[in-house]
This record gives C-alpha cells, structure tokens and sequence, in this order.
C-alpha cells in the first residue's frame, strides 16, 4: 500500500481513485466510523446509491466480495478485504439537522456533510448530489420490529477495508463527527492508495 | 377526495402536489406496487432521501405518522393514513439493468425508472436526479442474517395510503414493472388529490 494518510477526528477529505487502485480505509484506534462517498470522475451525475447496491447485492450486510453500485446501476467500489465485517448502507451522513435532531446542538459542529461538501468543493460536486455514504465501520442494528438503532462500532483498532475502484472515481471520506457512531469519543480515520501491478 | 386517476399496469405518470395538499394511492387489485419519487417544486435538487428518512424516523416500518425526508433534510411528505402499513425505502427502481440482473430479459421492456423518467421529463427533471422512490405497497423482508428479500405485496384489493405535502412538490407515480414486487401479475394503480380545507 502507500503512503498512509491521516485524517483528523470529525474532518474530511477528498481525492481521486483511478480504476483498478485499491484504497484502503483503517480505523487505527477503533470504534470509529468513516463516511465515503464516490462520484465518476467522467461524469459527477454519476454516484454511489445504496438503493441499487441493496437491490442488487440482496443484503444489509456488505463486505468482501459486496460491489458497491452507482445510480446508473454501474459497480463504482468493490470490497476485496474486511477485517470488521459491520458497515452501513442506510443512514445519510450526519449534518446540522442530525445534530439538532439527535443531540440537540444548535450552534456550529462539525459534521459529516458539511465536511464532505467542503472536501468535495474543488471537484465541483455539490450538496444536493452528495449521496447518502457508505458507513464504514458504522454499527446500525435492526430489531425484530424493523426499528433501526445506532449502536458503538465493533471495528477494533488497526481493523480495515480494501475496495477497488471499478472505474475513474472521487471519492470523499471522513472521520464521522456524530457521537452515537463512534461511541461518543472522536478519533481518527486513515487511509492509503495503492495501484494494482498485475492482473487489472 | 378528488377524482380519481388511474395508472395503467407498468406504466407512470407525474405531478403537482401542493403544501397541504393530500394524495391518496390505492391498489384496487391488491397485490401491486407504487413507486413514489418528490421534487421540491421550487428547486429540483431537493428530493427524496431513504438515507435522510431511515435516519429521523429510526425505523425500516414507515407507516402512519411517518414522514419522508429530503437530501436536504426537511420533510417532504407526510403518511397521515395507511391500511396497509408494509412499504419499502431500500431498493432503486427497477430499470433495464435490474431487468437483466434478476430477470434475464435483455430487449426492451418497461421498468419504473425509465417511466418515471419519461413522466418527470416535462418538469425538466433529469434522470441522476431520479432517487431511490418510496415504494408504496412493496414487501422487502430483511432475514435475520440481514440478506434482504423482494416478497408478494400484502395489500389487499382497496388498500391504501394518504400522504400530506410538507412543501409544493413534483410527484412521480408508477405502477410497478418488476415481476417479484407484484407476484408476478402486473396491476394498475389509483390516485387522487384533495385540498385540505381547514387546519392548513
């Protein structure tokens, strides 16, 4: 893999995965999730949708071998590692609203969205076409009674994913900002990039 | 309530819908699903958002007293009435992708994306802005092991589900295309709208 890239706890970031690179996310102090979205970089009306990537891959539970599919029903990430095995696929990233509604902070935080928007600025993406993300390492439980919950992450520390893009992408990635996540303490993300050499 | 409109099998159509506002979907035959899209009428980059739903309302189940959420984290709808009470927020549309993945039909054929496509055209609404729909009426069961599965509506002939606009909106409705949403029968759908007169 290469260089590894740090992500400051409640921050965000953006970047450019070519097809076939691997990029691999880790939560070095665990119990900490992070929020990726991905947009073709040929065509930014093009992103990730957990509605076609549940239809399709037929599970809540996405991990090693789970594609994760675009709006235009195209594989953009494919899972070729998970050491956690826990993510989520449901819950729009955290934002002003999720942090009055849930915790019932007014004034300025950080948030998931805001941060995604931000990293995202300078590919010209905006707001409105930043999907829900996918959680990594974010723990949500479904009861019998199909009530959903936000529970501490499993992920231990060192714990990480590999995806490979499946095409040109931008991804966008996190160190998530709400506390019921990451079991109300903040911590960092990490991530690194590396090229596949053979076989791609 | 109004006059009602009805929505041929595998077919769609689309809409405005006032704040205040009350669309009613019903199913005379039973059986059949209604793919349900929302537009701020006023800015078209406020739409639908499962992510944002699933998130405020903490339950797969909505239901009666539910509201549907945007991407921009207001709510858009809400269920003031509902003798079904089984609907699904996961999955896309059905579109030709969908239609080669789970049915192996490779020519052309009609799904609820290309109809609501067709149907959101004269509202200048393009197809990535197209969002996972609300699908009223369609059984998805999630299996203890959270491997999801597409099962036969339960509602019966004459079910149905008022809905109340939080905001003036472009609706689309279809009546759904794909085979194991409606057991395997393709039915049509109804609609009506009613002004609130009072308490507005």
């Amino acid at each position: 893999m290469g260089k590894v890239i740090n992500i400051p706890p409640q921050s965000g970031t953006a970047f450019l995965l070519n097809k076939g690179e691997l990029l691999k996310v880790s939560c070095p102090l665990g119990e900490q999730v992070a929020d990726m979205t991905a947009h073709n970089a040929l065509d930014k009306m093009e992103f990730l949708s957990n509605g076609k990537t549940l239809d399709f891959e037929e599970t809540l539970r996405l991990t090693q071998g789970s594609k994760l599919y675009s709006n235009q029903s195209n594989p953009m990430l494919e899972i070729v590692e998970d050491t956690c095995g826990l993510h989520d696929f449901l819950l729009a990233p955290c934002c002003k609203q999720t942090m009055k509604h849930f915790y019932n902070i007014d004034g300025e935080c950080p948030t998931c969205a805001d941060n995604l928007q931000n990293a995202l600025e300078k590919y010209n993406i905006e707001r409105a076409l930043i999907p829900t993300a996918f959680n990594i390492f974010m723990n949500v439980q479904i009861a019998e009674d199909m009530t959903i919950s936000v529970q501490k992450p499993i992920a231990k520390p060192g714990d990480f994913v590999v995806f490979k893009a499946c095409m040109d992408l931008i991804i966008g990635l996190t160190a998530c900002s709400a506390g019921a996540s990451n079991g109300y303490s903040f911590k960092n993300i990490e991530y690194s990039i590396d090229k596949v050499t053979a076989g791609v």
